[in-house]
């Protein structure tokens, strides 16, 4: 067999056992007996393993050196099977482990460290993972800048100091704008009380209506909605609370955009090393297109408003304020709750927070103190308690740092496409206002979808929409969305 | 590392992937979505494809050669790990690989050719299986018996013809039982509607009563009952019929005799190569005096009439009959509907089937022909359809040959352990009486299941019983129960 067809099926091999790890993530938060969860991290433990040996054997370099794609698409995996291989090896097998080891518990730490409100509880792990991770980024950074190095397992092709101009130029319109909508009467949350089927049945019904195949998915219960699996397997799940039925639709439809990235890709590409959404920023922004642009257009409200009272009863609002109510703007500690207003000013903390630890100008001791001083200054109001504050997001308790800008960017991408979606179908609008999504979701499925990895992340959002990369489209569809919403 | 810890290490690790691929089985048949069976056959295939590596790995031989066990417990493991290790060196790894491919889509097409009662549309595959299987068959025997071979698999010590010879001894006396039962009048089967939620409610609750951990399990829905996993993750699965609700309630009780074999075994031996029950005949034996000796018993379904009739309502029968109608006795086509009396003359048959498949006297498209004969001759009742006959057991289509025989081998090993059992807790029709399992949960915890595969099957029955194998106490206990029963 040519070199190449031995990669390839190496890989193949490889990406199903990955399928078959992510498989057992889903398990642990869905399914799993409580009492199996030391077994499972064996278990997990033991996938690791066979997955780092396979991702650092010496004949995937081999192999690499002597194969010659025929294809864009193989082209497309040899780089992206060397980029990862070229990773693994830079990493040495004992300090592999030891995180792999560290975070199959650290996340637990963390998740009770935040329920007792207790951040002494969580900083010597949280100080052994950042250990662990500068030591990491110190070896595949190989001399460059050790933030980069993480932020290449997110958002290949991106750099620290791009992200710092972005925000820099979004930040002034987007306080700007908090501002402006600062001194207006917001309505009020919606309020009641909402059965748990109904609300099950209305989010089920409105994720097939944006485009989430059930025969290649599944949805259920976990404590945080998530997206899991790639190609024919790609299952979500929600959390309903009874007093507020818009989270579970929202953060469903969220996560519907996550998986729809992954049901739509080609299925030539299932199981290969481009046969997944390209990156962290592009995933985020068809959650985020889903989310915001579609699902909470004023145009799909309307709409919406019928489903809901079809499934939950009255609301206490007409269709027609329903936009309102379902954009309203507060400051709040919670990144996960935050509205569209507030959401990057979020992240952009945390990336200046996490770019001192990993730059050596901040130490885990001092970062509650950062966090709340960082953001009284951005956000008007104090951390009341450190599940408001540090300890709200999981992410930095399982060492995933370099993440976060991610959500940002995958804004800023969603808004982009956005843009030349508006161009492409002048009357998105009147077929949102029925209901019917299915126009914009197959503009979103043949400009990227379908596409998985084949072109790297910037590439893929410019392929989609003939544009280079801007802020500006994000920032004008928000000062237009949000001044229309409320007379500003 | 001394060459006992190594291999006990990479034996560990071998074990959590198979206690992964157990999972994925688990979630095939409960909650994969049905347009992902292709990509899990490829997730399948590619563990089995590392666990075939692990089995085969030179290094293992060479640990075997220089280990030197300090317990009874290590010498088990190199024992069962050199058995595993020789029968995996014999077999090529692109022949486990295609068996793994073939037998993870099989299932569906026997699926599918039962429903439609269409056995052409499944011999094509059967044939492809029985092809593979007597390829392995022949490399693992090793110039001796083929289907003896397979056997090992199974139970392993145990040779077709000491079962052949069994058999010649049950046959007699359980033929003479069922035919003096023939003229007894028996009591109607319970009819009415009994609503799924109150049969779960009413099964979950003598699951537990049976020692079935839910912190270590869960009972899901599936098409067919089983259980699945071993250590501290093992769940079983039943089906609920809204007319029958004795199916899904003595189902369980079954599935949770082989799930608390699994539960009981001691920690110590988790993740090793004998932290599993020792063979499919001592699993069966747990799950048939679960569900037979103790749940079948006069003494017990006296208490189960309570229980049912406060979950269900009126069940149209008293106490004191129950057990008539719970032990009725009808010659039927269904292997896994059969009464204990009829039961083991559906084994045999199949076992003498498969005997002429391997032994080259049997063609497969010859089979349903072969079926419906000895059917005819056995039971004294034609086949109607293929459901009822050919196509009613999945066990072929995957490839199950060789495994028949130790369902009535779990029968008699049950009825040596009843037997023993009743001599050291002579009050156990008392403690039944009142629901009170425990003390016989206990009795087989301590004697058989805690020690998982530390003794040969063989051996592991010996130990519990004080006594060698025989099928007479099955036989007399057969005898003893029906005749008391309806009077013959």
């Amino acid at each position: 067999m040519a070199a190449l067809e031995e990669l390839l099926a190496f890989q193949r091999t490889t990406e199903a056992l990955g399928q078959v790890m992510g498989r057992l993530g889903w398990d642990q938060e869905t399914m799993m007996p409580e009492g199996a969860a030391g077994q499972r991290a064996e278990e997990m433990g033991a996938m690791e393993q066979i997955l780092h040996a396979r991702r650092t054997d010496p004949r995937v370099g081999d192999w690499l050196a002597r194969a010659e794609p025929r294809t864009a698409a193989e082209a497309a995996q040899l780089r992206e099977i060397a980029r990862l291989h070229d990773r693994a090896v830079k990493v040495p097998a004992d300090l592999a482990e030891a995180l792999a080891r560290l975070t199959s518990v650290s996340q637990g730490i963390w998740a009770k460290a935040r329920a007792a409100d207790d951040v002494g509880a969580f900083l010597p792990t949280l100080q052994q993972v950042v250990d662990l991770r500068r030591e990491e980024a110190a070896a595949i950074a190989d001399g460059g800048d050790p933030y980069d190095a993480l932020m290449q397992d997110y958002e290949p092709g991106t750099t620290a100091a791009e992200i710092a101009a972005l925000f820099d130029r979004m930040r002034p319109r987007l306080v700007a704008l908090r501002d402006r909508l600062a001194g207006v009467a917001m309505p009020p949350a919606l309020s009641g009380r909402f059965g748990r089927e109904a609300q099950l049945a209305l989010t089920t019904e409105i994720a097939r209506r944006f485009g989430y195949s059930l025969e290649h998915g599944r949805i259920d219960l976990a404590v945080h909605p998530f997206s899991s699996g790639s190609g024919t397997d790609v299952r979500i799940t929600t959390r309903i609370d009874e007093g507020a039925p818009l989270g579970c639709l929202y953060s469903t439809i969220h996560e519907v955009g996550h998986a729809a990235y992954e049901q739509n890709i080609v299925p030539e590409l299932h199981l290969t090393a481009i046969g997944s959404g390209v990156s962290m920023g592009v995933h985020e922004s068809q959650s985020r297109i889903y989310e915001n642009q579609l699902a909470r257009s004023p145009a799909f409200t309307a709409f919406l408003h019928g489903r809901m009272t079809e499934h939950l009863g009255p609301l206490g609002v007409g269709p027609q304020d329903f936009a309102r109510t379902i954009n309203r703007v507060e400051t709040g500690h919670i990144r996960t709750e935050a509205d569209e207003v507030h959401y990057n000013l979020h992240v952009m903390m945390r990336f200046d927070l996490e770019r001192q630890l990993f730059g050596g100008q901040l130490e885990v001791a001092d970062l509650e103190a950062a966090w709340n001083a960082r953001f009284l200054a951005d956000f008007g109001m104090a951390v009341d308690r450190p599940a408001n504050g540090l300890l709200q997001d999981v992410h930095w308790s399982v060492g995933l740092f370099g993440y976060f800008p991610t959500y940002a960017l995958g804004n800023v991408y969603a808004g982009c496409l956005h843009a030349a979606l508006r161009r492409d179908l002048p009357d998105l609008d009147g077929c949102l206002a029925t209901g019917d999504v299915a126009p914009a979701l197959d503009w979103l499925c043949e400009r990227l979808q379908r596409h998985g990895g084949l072109r790297s992340p910037r590439a893929t959002i410019e392929y989609a929409t003939g544009s280079a990369i801007s802020e500006a489209p994000l920032l004008d569809y928000l000062d237009a969305k949000y001044g229309a919403l409320f007379g500003i």
